[in-house]
């Protein structure tokens, strides 16, 4: 086996990267984590719902983080007018996040039981324009009604992916996160300009790893081992339909792991974090996933870029070199806005991981 | 509705006392909980694998808990002969508890890869004494193999449950803490000598709430809102077959919530930790699942009461009363074996709960 590994400059297409001090922290991760562009999720406090938001955080994000190359995205909200669109193209926005309301984090403004249909409009100008339509694709747990819950959300949410497909055939629709294998096969079936993302952790986890610490909790939930083998199989193909999405998701120790008398028991906050070793540990888990590791250079840059159209420079490579005996860091420690000490702890913390970037 | 609820002497016919401080804590809490008899599991560290171990350890709960009648287990292991089922049955013994290996909490001994073949001499003696056998239905996870995993484990358990009543019609058996439509399907479709457990936290809680707080982590694992529906249905039924078992299974809340700093994160304990509450907690989960109030005798005494062959005593009763800004305790602080201060977490803490026991 090779001891390194050369990649066309790395491309992360879903990384959440907060605000305040959180995001003074996981910014300059992107990069040491080896990824030279970044498409940038919109889910702030208040989210990022109109362009003007967009390209403030964009400008604040690139002052943290000079050498990346940062992709800016907006929140779908029923707001959003086809001039909206208009000014985020012009604006260099490539993308607009659909969240289905209340499935994850900061998903309070998301797309609710109305449906898609009321974008109809926005839709048909992002088609025109040719932006990227990026879909959170779960419909909100109904346990009490029609039995919907976070085990068979991505599975009801595939005929919207469809009907969107259907009335919009040119618009590009990244269906964000993919974790089933029926998500897997309904983005095969459908012309190829419908991809999807897929995580490292989805890659790795299944629900037994998932569902027994905070830790492996995220939104969609990691499922069946035949999910996880469909993921890695429709990696393992080399289809340019899949690429890394990390959905590297920061959250603070305490609202994933709430220590007793800080706070009631409550549900946990949603979301892994891998940014800040992100493609040694793609690389990390190709390996332990038995995908084999000449696919990762399509999966972590080429298939994106080529997706959303900014193919890799030359001299831009990042090369990856077998390391023994290092491990994920245990925490990342940070001040919070309020000045209290906290950590965020990534995932695979105190692990092997058998990949580094050199230097 | 009416404002009092009186039920024969309330059985819990699953339950983990554990050892040390823990035991010391926890047992008071059965009686307090409205519980007048009680099954109690043998997974201790070291397990309880011959009789004089078990009889051991009910007479140290039985001097904790002198008004709660015990009923001891022994744990099913590949060293148990025949003749220890009748020195088992001679000292008051009335169950043997299988765990597949690995499954739960202290299962390291249970029974492996090498299926339930080997146990045929012992399970035809209790057959014979008419002891009770008690099955953790799950097959260990095997997710890089046949794809066991935590969702589909109790389902794939169902053939060595059929098997085991086909080579022993007459033994009686429980399949303990059931979660799924399919469980709840095996037994109905099984003889009367062949019944289930439900706890009461399976009767409230999906996936949804399993997965995201580590208070909702237990093995089984809580499943489908359609999988919940079915054990609402057994139990609404008034079907002898289905009764109480707890599985309360406190654990220090570190195991729970590991605090930063404490351990690196590892999986969270599986259990939870309903004792201190568990006939009032039963009524509120009644009420909010739709069951009727009236078949809650049945379910905490009647059933499980007539399958054991211990009939309530007149005069047993224990009462019900109505409540208003009742709610359950945030935790129950101990110190451990070792000094330090630790606490249980109980299901539900700092939940309104509208009923009381009555002094």
């Amino acid at each position: 086996m090779s001891d390194t590994i050369t990649l066309a400059a790395p491309f992360d297409a879903h990384v959440h990267l907060r605000q305040g001090n959180l995001m003074r922290l996981v910014t300059p991760h992107v990069h040491q984590g080896g990824i030279r562009m970044a498409f940038v999720m919109p889910n702030l406090v208040p989210p990022l719902t109109l362009p003007e938001h967009t390209i403030a955080y964009a400008k604040e994000l690139q002052a943290l983080a000079p050498s990346l190359h940062i992709l800016p995205s907006l929140y779908l909200t029923a707001n959003l007018t086809p001039s909206h669109i208009r000014e985020a193209k012009q604006g260099g926005i490539v993308g607009v996040k659909s969240y289905p309301r209340g499935v994850t984090t900061n998903s309070e403004g998301g797309v609710g039981m109305e449906g898609y249909a009321v974008y109809d409009a926005v839709f048909a100008e992002m088609e025109r324009v040719d932006m990227v339509l990026n879909l959170h694709g779960e419909v909100p747990s109904d346990i009490d009604g029609d039995g919907t819950c976070v085990l068979n959300a991505e599975e009801r949410f595939l005929p919207h992916l469809r009907e969107i497909n259907r009335k919009f055939p040119k618009l590009r629709i990244v269906l964000e996160h993919c974790t089933t294998a029926a998500a897997v096969e309904a983005v095969k079936s459908l012309p190829p300009n419908v991809v999807a993302t897929i995580t490292p952790h989805h890659l790795h986890l299944t629900i037994d790893g998932a569902c027994s610490t905070p830790l492996g909790f995220c939104k969609p939930l990691a499922k069946f081992p035949s999910d996880r083998a469909a993921l890695r199989a429709a990696v393992a193909s080399g289809s340019p339909k899949f690429f890394l999405g990390s959905d590297s998701a920061p959250h603070p120790s305490r609202s994933k792991l709430p220590a007793l008398g800080v706070t009631l028991p409550s549900p946990c906050a949603a979301g892994i974090y891998t940014g800040a070793n992100l493609v040694p540990l793609t690389a990390e888990i190709f390996e332990r996933s038995g995908i084999p590791v000449d696919r990762l250079e399509g999966f972590v840059s080429t298939h994106g870029r080529q997706f959303y159209g900014f193919p890799a420079r030359d001299g831009d490579e990042v090369v990856l070199r077998r390391v023994e005996g290092r491990t994920v860091d245990k925490a990342y420690g940070y001040k919070t806005d309020k000045g209290e000490d906290e950590w965020v702890i990534p995932f695979l913390a105190g692990e092997e991981i058998r990949w580094e970037i050199a230097a």
